[in-house]
């Protein structure tokens, strides 16, 4: 399902135009980005949580050239589902 | 960040009420849930993409008495990061 197909069932669900729909899931997207860039956890109920997690920087070595690189360290984002959404996929 | 100020945020940024972002909030992880169950990704825009991986039957054996496990297959959800949402966390 695509964002387009995504905002049309919202909307759908909500009463909303698609344009309030959409305006919804960005504004949504717009506070989890802002929480996580100041190092907050964001917890949504019955789904999950969204962390930001530092990636150590690690030495990898090239298997043609044998060389050795440093990876730098990086943030990633990552979700953790919860009990309640889990038990949907069992 | 926990759900009752995600709640209250978002309400604030979308001049609703707390009773309305929560309907909104709940909204949407139904959408993705449904969609999730009958086995379809959800991308969201500048978010990322939501998909059901199914991890498969593996055997494990106890460090303790030795003995051979096998772990049921499973269905997980996993959440991809899009490069627009990456890119504000380097």
């Amino acid at each position: 399902m695509n964002n387009k197909d995504f905002i049309a069932e919202l909307a759908k669900a909500s009463n909303l135009t698609a344009k309030e729909a959409s305006e919804m899931s960005e504004g949504i997207v717009q506070i989890l980005a802002e929480q996580l860039c100041n190092d907050s956890d964001v917890n949504i109920q019955s789904f999950g949580s969204f962390e930001v997690k530092k990636k150590n920087e690690r030495v990898v070595v090239s298997p043609i050239t044998r060389q050795r690189m440093l990876v730098p360290p990086k943030l990633t984002l990552s979700f953790k589902p919860n009990a309640a959404i889990k038990d949907k996929f069992k």
